[in-house]
């Protein structure tokens, strides 16, 4: 097992990395003190994974019961949310709580929320099975749930009290989602390490593939990454934003599309083609990089190019999604460019230059 | 205009105490910096005050909104969350929005929320319009809103900026609301101050007839002694908990005769006769001090009995609501006690005890 750790004055805690079950035994030291335990997962993730959970935690808590959500990012609403809390309610649940996201960004993002919201807040810890999850939204503490006019708009900065990545879940993944997750892995190199997007170059095969090795390395050096970043801005205001390197236009298209018809990750993809087409327009990076970016990107299977939300306007139909995204400011839409091979700057930009970059980058 | 400071390590705050408008010239020092702000209040107390609060605030801010809520604790649900939410993603409200809660507990609490919640958080000032507001709810960061199974289950931690506690406001509340708002002011002598006791024995009504400066002495009391008790444990780990006395019982016949059929002050008011009547009987305190607060709570015009919750099975019927109240933990019901003239103490006590107590203080 590796361990990452994430340093937050008096919410630091670990990163668990298990390639094999050798981590249950140093649990007891670890885990949050409670008198019951709610795994919070899907009725996909529940049936591969939850038995499992709740025999290892019956060790350590009189009660640990399951809550099984909707899967799809087309649940991660107040609804969905509701759920929780009935059901806590109903069980007379107290601030003696603590919830285990088992699942992927959706169950941790809104079993997160749960957690800082549910009598004002109760412990959670993170148990992320999607290679999304384990490199990127199970780590930082950033929760939310969507609104009908936004993704992630109503949420909180609410840190979990360890994140446990199991590699052996990434086998379980379908192949698509596995690589909407590797989507987040390789933003890392472009923002903040070439080293690191060096390995990829080399590895990313491996990686798909589900190698133990290449995935260890790739899970703990993602989390390594945003592990600093989030150190230095657990907030978002500011260096944290460059986590977001393709999200702007990436949101655009999830949300354009309909929440779930694009994964997180696709969207991310030919989002970060885009952001590092309007770096290079800017003069900021050379066409030669962009064109490195896409090759890999193209070789862990994910889209390049951007779909048509609008057959009339498409610019505009990806401005105005933009515009909503909570990242945006009065006075215009921050994107985060590439500035240099391995270093990320946040920009405001002229919407002449967006559309363009728009108009060349979709399909 | 008088200062209360309120030290929290990162979020301390100030609650400035006004009886004049005087105050208004010292704003631009504090006010924090946004690119719009939004006035939530709620429809009766914004045709009072919200023209003069928007007028304000714009020789600060270039965009100054207004939300009006209807008005009441049925209110207090994720609904009239959502008018806030929708309002502030239709008017694409960011990050750099400020939130002012203009209004009582109700208004300051799901404002609050919102504002810990909305984008992952965003500043707010509270502008508490209520005695109840000015001297407890506004102060501290405890913000929610009810649940269909019980009151403040969905909430946070999170501090205001600024609190803003105008007096005048005050000449403006029916008796019955200003009297709710005397119950929170007299919790403070028996758990933490007897000479601020002493001083209510003198003045009860002259707070009651609106004398401003027994007013500014009640407001500005209750809040020094209130943050006291928040800077050492903001989160309610545990000396927190002492301002919830009466609370238990309170929140049972609020919960029970169905919210806003009791104003949350009277719950409070029969709720410490009950609190204190049940110290006495586990010998913590004597009987004369149980009748001395007995006839102050009477002097303000508030219930010293409980209601009727259940004509079969009353006792029962408390127990029920109070077991599902968020201090509740696994194994009983913590109350807040009082072990002698200003002290107080957590405990739990067993039903049998707590039944005695019910059927000696109900109507």
């Amino acid at each position: 097992m590796e361990k990452v750790f994430i340093q937050l004055e008096g919410r630091s805690y670990e990163i668990w990395i298990a390639s094999d079950s050798s981590y249950q035994s140093a649990l007891s030291g670890v885990l949050p003190s409670a008198t019951s335990a709610v795994v919070v997962s899907n009725t996909t993730v529940a049936g591969l994974y939850a038995a499992a959970l709740q025999e290892l935690l019956k060790s350590h808590y009189p009660n640990v019961d399951l809550i099984a959500l909707p899967d799809g990012e087309e649940f991660k609403n107040w609804e969905t949310l509701n759920i929780i809390f009935d059901s806590l309610l109903k069980n007379s649940c107290d601030r003696k709580t603590v919830l285990f996201a088992l699942g992927g960004g959706v169950v941790g993002d809104i079993t997160g929320f749960a957690a800082a919201t549910y009598m004002r807040g109760v412990p959670f810890v993170q148990v992320p099975t999607t290679l999304l999850a384990q490199v990127d939204s199970s780590v930082g503490g950033k929760t939310a749930i969507n609104h009908p006019l936004g993704k992630n708009m109503i949420g909180a900065f609410y840190q979990p009290k360890l994140v446990i990545c199991n590699l052996s879940t990434l086998l379980t993944l379908p192949i698509r989602e596995l690589r909407s997750g590797v989507a987040e892995v390789l933003k890392y190199g472009p923002i903040a390490d070439m080293d690191f997007m060096v390995w990829l170059e080399s590895n990313v095969e491996k990686v798909l593939a589900g190698d133990m090795d290449a995935l260890a390395h790739c899970v703990r050096r993602s989390c390594e990454i945003k592990a600093g970043v989030v150190a230095q801005d657990e907030c978002e205001s500011g260096l944290r934003a460059i986590l977001n390197f393709g999200h702007t236009f990436g949101h655009a298209i999830e949300a354009g599309m309909g929440y779930g018809v694009w994964l997180h990750g696709e969207g991310v993809a030919a989002g970060m083609v885009m952001a590092a087409t309007l770096s290079h327009r800017l003069g900021l990076i050379d066409e030669s990089f962009v064109q490195r970016l896409v090759a890999l990107i193209q070789r862990a299977g994910l889209p390049t190019r951007g779909p048509i939300l609008d057959a009339g306007d498409n610019a505009g139909r990806y401005l105005e999604l933009m515009r909503i995204d909570k990242k945006a400011e009065a006075g215009g839409i921050r994107f985060v460019l590439i500035d240099g091979p391995g270093s990320a700057v946040l920009r405001t930009v002229p919407d002449s230059l967006i559309r363009e970059v728009i108009d060349a980058c979709c399909v």
